[in-house]
């Protein structure tokens, strides 16, 4: 059923970030700082989900899609240091409504484009009136800087396959080597503060 | 320490709004209509905790303050019709991470002053990193009516031990009882409606 | 164009929202009171748009939606007190960036029904680009007990037609006199209460 | 009076910061992106307000204060790109009800930290009952990765004296003009796309 489906995805949503917030709130009371700069979501709507299912040669379904679509439920989180990135992503996988099924460390391994970021496909226990419902979700986590080549990145791929296009790729990916490198001084330079 | 202390109670705060929105959605599905038409929360200042404090006979402490005043999270849900007030009671008791420490029923016995509302004292388990916190909140269910007729006894409340606020006492429980009767007949033609 | 059509309304969404916010905090330092209690609001689809056209014998433009259609963008606001509906209609009324185009009084004048509610057409100037776009919305302004009949009195009108619902129809218009005294008796309690 | 003093301060927040959003949504048609990918808003606390107005050999007065203090409220929005910048500003500046007192363009001269970010100080009229009241605000634009480097030039600022923390100025000025020219190479990039 459509209403359900959708329903299932927002109160996924909500509580992911309603997680995210906790996570930032609980470890302000130690660093003083916020370890999350800014958290969204989205869902995806039936249409983009059903094209994606053809793609994978499945049925147009709801219980389908819920099954087997990992980023149905998207949610993005700018962290302020890489290292607050992994203990976010180590304080969600200890909670007990929340399960990991897959982890890509894009950050560790960037991708051949530069694509950095660190994706968690996750389940997480939405209580609803018959008992949980473990639904799927796809935490992105990243810093500013990985954020902003990643918008960049993100307007040049509806323009691929072009020649000049190609070009721009090269420039993209010095861009992403320049940001690497900053969130790595970035991050010396708030623990050498930190030592002060 | 005050920031555990105040972020505690705001984690506590937003968990159990999600929970509301939740259990709002997950309702959202078979009626098709919202159960809960607003919610809000508020947390108590530590001025007005401490003030709380000195009148039962403890001391002005944070500890102290978690352990043993229930309305230090506070929130308040507006239901559409007065059966939804227990059906989001039953739904919220019912889950793991939340328990019920006491349960105020002011609607089957409203308060002298004329009073009505479902108060729960809970206990929320609040995702830390050294584990889950349970933390006490209170509940109010009430319906649009009867929040109407709590805003104005609020206003008065400040005047009260006047002469003139007797009188006024008096119209405000007649306002009630028209109230109770309101709310019986508007669930009572919604069930009529729901027959057709 | 779909997208500025959309953007315009929601811009005017906004705006209008952000007005009644500053209303109500302008007369919080005189009142010590909140005069509008919960606002909320919402853009039509272009699909219920096109319907609307269509019944009015228009074409199914965003051009002429934009020119044609009063609630293309719909506002409410639950005040507190009858008196207050009427002093958060004058306060916006007067605003520069804001134009009346017609006042309907369905408290002084319910509707058969027995639906009470103060109706603004209003005009408001969005800061585009180009200078102000004047964009038509609709406000509605009425007490909680007005709201709570009205959201009933919505859902039974899916059923109209029917015998048993003409039944209900009497049952509804009773409830909404009651509501009517109610809200004369609320109004005249806070009066006291004020001169104590 | 303190009540007036905080309301009116909270309301030109509140409009300064839809202003930003409807420029944020009449942009979005044109270029099919966010031009502000994050805004946020703080008022100054009557406390550290006071602090200010001693140092200025001024009275802890709130009239005063809404006189003398420029950044009594604040507001921060992250634009995309530098062009973005300049453009949100113009069409801020245009608008009948912002005027601009002063303007810091600290991109064009950065400070001798390295910090970066156009201010300007501005006056926005605030609808008030008796008309309306031009009310001082400093609104802060930058783009993310300006906003990375100055969130950790915030952290060191307290250390500051220190002998370290004077080694740790100079890695941070020199990741300032890593971040500068990392600004004018995504924009590049980005034009480059847009041509394509």
């Amino acid at each position: 059923m459509e209403g359900e489906f959708r329903i299932r995805g927002e109160c996924a949503l909500r509580l992911l970030i309603t997680k995210l917030d906790i996570i930032n709130s609980a470890l302000l009371i130690r660093r003083s700082r916020n370890v999350i700069q800014m958290r969204s979501g989205r869902m995806k709507s039936f249409g983009s989900v059903c094209k994606k299912l053809e793609r994978k040669g499945l049925e147009p379904d709801f219980d389908v899609a819920l099954e087997r679509i990992n980023d149905l439920v998207g949610v993005r989180a700018i962290c302020s240091y890489l290292d607050d990135i992994y203990q976010v992503a180590d304080l969600l996988k200890k909670q007990e409504d929340v399960r990991l099924l897959k982890e890509k460390d894009y950050i560790k391994c960037p991708k051949k484009s530069g694509y950095q970021s660190l994706h968690l496909i996750l389940e997480v226990a939405v209580p609803f009136q018959r008992g949980a419902q473990w639904t799927k979700a796809e935490l992105q986590l990243r810093t500013a800087a990985m954020d902003y080549w990643a918008s960049l990145d993100h307007q040049l791929r509806y323009k691929k396959g072009n020649r000049q296009a190609q070009l721009i790729d090269g420039e993209l990916r010095s861009c992403a080597e320049t940001i690497a490198g900053l969130d790595e001084r970035m991050l010396a330079i708030r623990r050498k503060i930190e030592e002060i």
